[in-house]
């Protein structure tokens, strides 16, 4: 039976938190290490551009993901690892789904009418301000990231859906006018995946500002357990464990045993120093080999280049030979 | 002095004829012939697939486009002559200027408004019905490939002068928030570029099917020319050059000479038949050696390719430094 093909891009714009490390690193990883799995991880940095105009934050989240991807266990022999910049079949894909892509089909696209509708909503005379071609075509793109693999299968959040629909859509239109070519790739929608509160108790992200980096050193990483907001009853007084953000932090990461354990601690009315001093204690024992290694490498970057050229070469061999299919569909050929 | 960089695409979706010859590869080529100026010529089978969904059109234009321009004596040791397709960097410098365009900016292009209206005309309940996001994002494309050489000037018809304003409207914009990296194009209006009548009178030109194949075999060749349109006058009769259509492509190619002694002809009332056989005669002659040339090169296909495989060999070396120097500037570049 051959390998099914996952394919996962993370955008180069922030440095990874613990949000992103429960949610998103630590189940990829762990898909990687199935053997009748063929992953593809890629730094999608062209991604990164559209709504990212400022070069060092890019250069630099590019460096701090390849970074923690590899501090946390990913196998770059064993998956693909490559920076979608390194690859530039993808853009010539991307320009072939162009020309096969209905405007109508982007005009749907859910991140595009949501900046239309908040134009219309503030009365800007024009819907399209401030609005980038980049953002209006990036399910191309996307698709060409998707397609350029021939991926079966693409985990993604809720809000990507439509996305992974719109890829099905072009791929097929294609196969349709230039004959059999691409895939349809499955989605995998994450229904289950773990969302983790932050400092103040919404969802840990970068746009709340509320996020604990996964590596900060150790110390920071003290300081910012003990900001996370908690209720203000007193030791010694029972406290509900749901609803309570240091437990669902804790709960992201424990054996069940340990959870039960620790709702035995809640109801005997363990206070909140104490629960950030424990949660602080679990983590950095968790990480603390990991963040080690992470240092090592962001103090070694060109093990970290060289380790992304040697991905490139993997994924540029097998991107050549589909997109000279491609481009031989549509009668881009040596001339016979 | 350094020199003048001039570049022209030439859209590979059909056969050279007489009209595309006078205006356009002639004088094409006498340009490149000037010591002052650096010659970018390719086939823009990128461009093609916009509007082109039959894959050996494709081909089989840019086949017959390459062999007709060497064998007009476009020197591809003295130019750059590539396909637009053999080089990777045109398309990943389209996605850099995709995230910098104003969606705004495309809505207003002319070749999208013109089939807008064509929809909103007929009374289609979707504006953009059968409007691809190929042809939507062209002048993007189309920028890339000016840009990405530095091109001074780019000699176009009056349709496209605004498509070179986007081009510079674009670059300013990539300079303005990654700093100085492009060179803003001028456009060369052809303002008196020589049109052709076609067989029926009209601009020749492949919509119209009414064209004269440049490289057409001799015996079809003449047939062509003897059903160019004309007026019922009788030998004889004194005639009106001016309107004329055989005068027309006469005039197209003759010298100034040749041209007072054809008006004396028709003012002393030289017959239809004996007018288009000196026409044909006289084309044929310019024509017959080229002919031979094509036919040869066409026999020869891989010389066409090796031809332009070295021009991209050359075109790449210049490519690859201002993209990566352009990659830099929006955050692209090896981990440091």
């Amino acid at each position: 039976m051959s390998k099914q093909i996952v394919l996962t891009g993370i955008t180069t714009t922030g440095i990874p938190h613990l949000g992103n490390y429960a949610g998103a690193i630590r189940p990829a990883i762990e898909t990687a290490l199935k053997d009748d799995v063929e992953s593809y991880y890629f730094m999608a940095d062209y991604h990164a551009l559209i709504k990212c105009h400022d070069p060092v934050r890019v250069q630099e989240s590019t460096k701090a993901i390849a970074a923690t991807w590899l501090a946390c266990g990913l196998d770059p022999e064993k998956v693909f690892f490559y920076r979608q910049s390194n690859i530039p079949e993808i853009l010539e894909l991307n320009w072939l789904l162009t020309c096969v892509t209905a405007k109508g089909l982007m005009n749907r696209a859910h991140a595009y009418k949501a900046a239309v509708q908040e134009n219309v909503d503030s009365d800007d005379v024009d819907p399209d301000k401030g609005i980038t071609m980049g953002l209006f075509s990036y399910p191309i793109l996307m698709s060409a990231d998707i397609l350029m693999f021939n991926a079966h299968k693409v985990p993604v959040g809720k809000d990507q859906i439509q996305h992974l629909e719109m890829c099905r859509d072009i791929a097929a239109r294609f196969n349709h006018i230039f004959g059999e070519t691409f895939n349809l790739p499955e989605v995998v929608v994450q229904e289950n995946s773990m969302v983790l509160p932050g400092l103040d108790g919404r969802k840990m992200s970068k746009s709340y500002n509320n996020t604990i980096p996964l590596f900060e050193d150790e110390k920071k990483f003290r300081k910012l357990i003990n900001k996370i907001v908690t209720n203000s009853l007193e030791p010694g007084e029972p406290k509900d464990p749901d609803g309570c953000n240091l437990f669902a932090i804790f709960s992201a990461f424990a054996t069940p045993a340990e959870i039960a354990a620790k709702r035995q601690q809640y109801a005997d009315g363990i206070g909140w120093g104490d629960a950030k001093k424990q949660l602080f204690e679990y983590l950095n024992e968790m990480l603390a080999e990991k963040r080690q290694t992470y240092n090592e490498l962001m103090a070694n970057p060109d093990y970290i280049e060289s380790t992304l050229k040697k991905g490139e070469a993997k994924a540029r061999e097998k991107a050549a030979v589909l997109l000279a299919k491609a481009k031989k569909a549509v009668g881009i050929a040596p001339i016979y």
